[in-house]
């Protein structure tokens, strides 16, 4: 099998054991729960479940704990994107090709489910306390959870990048929103798979930092596919930064320092990961595939 | 001094002990964190926190941990309410005689904001791991924290009654509606005061019941008020309800049922009370208070 033929296995696996989380849809508020699961059934890539489980299987993990992580990350993730596109942020009537959630379920069910999903996430990580493993371990990952998630991370990255909204971002402002916005969960994930599967104080640090060069290489290489490709290979109209007039790497850097950063952040993780474990190879190839990638 | 002065201290003493909690203005996500603060401001009882901090005291509880609690309840609940009052929900400009976090900050910045609140709620509470005391009943806390929350707490009764909207009620849903949108957050409170402070499983589950029973005496006399009241003692337009066709305890079963309802109710819910720790008598006297509250 090449390396796309067992990233795909591996998604479909990740996208299977996801699906158990999900909540029931009959009962007094079933309604919810199928905005909830709706919006979960997006056909994501399920990058960041999928990441954490191979930063746990890297460390030796090999417990049931790390799987609700995974969903509750995910989960966490779809949060944010309901709420991004409702009308008053950025009015996206689409999401991968299927209604918003907002537009499918309407404006008050669209709020509504993304804080359900939210806290959902931690009722479903918290769960983790009544499988086998360590107490201690799944407190810090839930706390690197939910710092990842809030104020000091994804929330508060994407309330920049809205305050800034029809205005030129300097560098330094889009650099901490795509820190914040973009690779903190990712950060999350590489340091809860760690976590989880023990890994020490000083490793954990080092996937935080491959969290964090792997979010920006991602979000700048979004830049670019933004200019370079079609609407066809994206899945959503190219260029659409241009027309929002919206600040990009591309925008401020150019297209050849935003391209020679993405290689160099990709290169520098997997270098990390290398580092960290050298006969696993998966998380190398996938944070290399992550830049080769068309949409 | 009476009653009414010693809840008033208490009432301030909570007070204080929550916003120790605030997150700092200042830094790169500094607006986000003026918004949640300012909903966190909006002068509200503190009845959750006052009840856990109560509930707490009265199995003996004396540690630190608490507080990290009685925070993240009141913040959970302060995230409900910037959400309720959204345009596509309740569509309220005002809360408390003060504009609404959506108008002061606007739209996005009171989604954004009730989504933080919510995820900061976890973070604050999880931070009771670095504080002593027994992690077990930590877990435990934050399980059903979440858990009256979410989908099957308030979020989902929240979206019944959303659901429900323009359309009048029938006993049954308006029922699951309290139990959920109103009562499941006072049985958080009562539980998990108890919980810290190391009561057993079957008195835990009495404090659920008295959480259950002070919540729905507490909406009925809501709607009680929102008939008898005046703008001046209720601080908001009375007979909101009868204006929008709201059903209510007391369209549904009548102004004297609902009223013996009340008293029904908190008669259980202080007789637990007293039972289960005779020589504490303030939570059954804020019960009673409660529901001679003219606001």
């Amino acid at each position: 099998m090449n390396f796309e033929e067992i990233l795909e296995e591996k998604i479909e696996e990740t996208d299977r054991r996801i699906r158990k989380y999900l909540p029931r849809e009959d009962g007094f508020s079933g309604k919810l729960a199928q905005a909830m699961n709706y919006a979960m059934s997006s056909g994501g890539k399920r990058l960041r479940p999928l990441i954490l489980q191979e930063s746990y299987a890297m460390f030796g993990g090999s417990g049931q704990e790390a799987e609700v992580f995974m969903a509750a990350l995910e989960m966490i993730h779809t949060h944010s994107l309901i709420h991004d596109d409702l009308p008053a942020l950025d009015n996206d009537d689409y999401r991968r090709g299927k209604k918003a959630t907002h537009v499918a379920y309407g404006e008050a069910f669209g709020i509504l489910s993304g804080d359900a999903l939210l806290n959902y996430a931690y009722e479903v990580a918290l769960h983790s306390f009544d499988l086998p493993g360590d107490p201690a371990r799944k407190a810090l990952a839930l706390q690197i959870l939910a710092a990842k998630s809030g104020l000091y991370g994804m929330l508060g990255g994407q309330s920049v990048d809205v305050d800034w909204e029809g205005r030129p971002m300097d560098k330094e402002t889009l650099q901490g929103v795509y820190l914040q916005k973009t690779a903190a969960l990712l950060e999350a994930a590489f340091m809860i798979g760690a976590i989880l599967a023990g890994a020490g104080a000083d490793q954990v640090k080092a996937m935080e930092r491959v969290g964090q060069n792997v979010g920006l290489a991602f979000q700048i290489q979004d830049d670019i596919l933004d200019v370079t490709g079609s609407l066809e290979g994206l899945g959503k109209p190219a260029h659409s930064d241009e027309k929002n007039h919206k600040s990009t790497y591309v925008t401020l850097y150019g297209m050849e320092e935003a391209a020679r950063q993405v290689k160099a952040l990709s290169g520098q993780a997997a270098d990390a990961l290398f580092a960290l474990a050298p006969e696993k190879d998966f998380l190398p190839r996938l944070v290399q595939w992550l830049i080769t990638r068309k949409k």
